[in-house]
């Protein structure tokens, strides 16, 4: 399809791309219709090699021809061109790099699928999309097999979710629990070893479950929201609570350098040595 | 002193907080009047606690009493009201909890305090403050002594370095390089062991730097900018490129994430088991 010069911010076909920072009329905008959106070149790149169907194209004026094989192998998408003033107006922010795109959302796994993983990252209530985002790209680059998110967890097709996890949101299998409450059960019923994350005292230190369950056949750790951490029903559930030791002086590590390490240490089929 | 009520954004005792997203213009202005800001009451009794001297506080209407003590402790320091709408017209954004200080900038520490410590992270060109304010705060929670920053890396005093670091920027101690390019010549010349993290193929793995390195007297990992990474320059000057193993399929951990997991492989004051 022949590109598309828009040059007006209420033109309709520009409707998937409105004021993207306004996080609650896109979570709104984004259900309802079905979409997701996707930011530069290489992110946009990698949703379509995995599969997901694009919707539209924007792209700045000053946009190369580095999508040039994206565009056409999907010839009935229509690619919009825009200024880069029109983009900041129509979608609230500077346009980094110059290219989105909108793809139709698609749920690819179940949860029951995920509960056939080796190793499973299981999110609860982070509500941030830049710690979801790492969190996947860090389960994804350290070899674990999938993440399986809670109902209130932040949705890793968001654009800023998306972005972080440098388009690790589309080749690591990831699902939604339906059911935040049974979730430990549901993990212990399908044989794995749960371990929450927590700085209880009643905890044992991550060398400590290296040694214990580092080798377990099936392994989900358990990662809670920021501030408060796991909820107590989560960490009651859990087979273990598992602490990374801190330092005098300091609350905690943040979400997303915890689930690195822990991922890090409790995966080791990359490692002769230790 | 008491409470001031203020009542028009442009008023002149409101100067310190204009504008806290724009990021130049707040670099400039910060440096120009040697302030920096923080967020929040945690954070702001942290920066009291650790010795930094408050210029004034800006409080919403409806904020508790909760800082009363700080308040106290600090007669002289203007504490000044206003409504939400008006701190949010003068800051540019909602402002978190009701609660911003800003407080006079100060030279802690010099590179060659830092140069007695045992565990150094060394960051190049890291000019995301969210990154460098989490790498403060990882280093710190897992027992790192302290964090030297290459001449453009961003600054751990801004106001969102700071929130993210959950105020370990004020108790860790960190300086600034004044040279970029003997960097590593320095930290060598200094007994340190210079490790850099990249993904190299001419590497050891983690894995291996644990083993051959992880007694030494004195270590110092570099960390280099999302993107691109560190430098030429300071790989070819490093002791040892380290690489974290990726699975199949995934470019890099975030710099936040990877520095995570090189600190816990590689201080284990706290472990006895591995």
């Amino acid at each position: 399809m022949p590109r598309i010069s828009i040059t007006e911010p209420d033109d309709p076909r520009l409707a998937d791309y409105v004021s993207l920072r306004d996080t609650s009329l896109r979570r709104h905008l984004e259900s309802t219709h079905g979409l997701f959106i996707a930011e530069g070149e290489k992110v946009i790149r990698r949703a379509v090699e995995a599969g997901y169907r694009p919707r539209s194209l924007l792209l700045a004026e000053r946009w190369p021809d580095s999508l040039s094989d994206v565009i056409e192998r999907h010839p009935d998408v229509p690619v919009m061109v825009v200024t880069e003033e029109l983009a900041e107006q129509v979608t609230g922010f500077h346009v980094h790099r110059g290219a989105l795109a909108s793809l139709h959302r698609e749920i690819r796994h179940g949860v029951d699928d995920l509960l056939q993983c080796r190793r499973l990252v299981v999110i609860e209530d982070v509500v941030d999309h830049t710690n979801v985002g790492a969190i996947l790209r860090t389960a994804a680059a350290l070899g674990w097999d999938g993440v399986l998110l809670a109902p209130r967890a932040a949705d890793p097709l968001y654009r800023r979710s998306i972005k972080v996890a440098m388009g690790a949101v589309f080749s690591l299998p990831w699902a939604r629990l339906e059911d935040w409450a049974n979730a430990p059960d549901l993990l212990r019923d399908n044989g794995f070893t749960t371990l929450a994350l927590a700085l209880d005292s009643d905890s044992i230190t991550l060398d400590e479950a290296v040694v214990e369950h580092g080798n377990d056949e099936r392994l989900a750790i358990m990662v809670g929201t920021e501030g408060a951490g796991l909820s107590r029903r989560w960490i009651d559930g859990a087979n273990r609570v598992v602490r990374i030791p801190m330092a005098a002086g300091i609350d905690s590590l943040n979400v997303g350098a915890a689930t690195a390490v822990a991922c890090w240490a409790l995966n080791r089929p990359h490692s002769d040595a230790g």
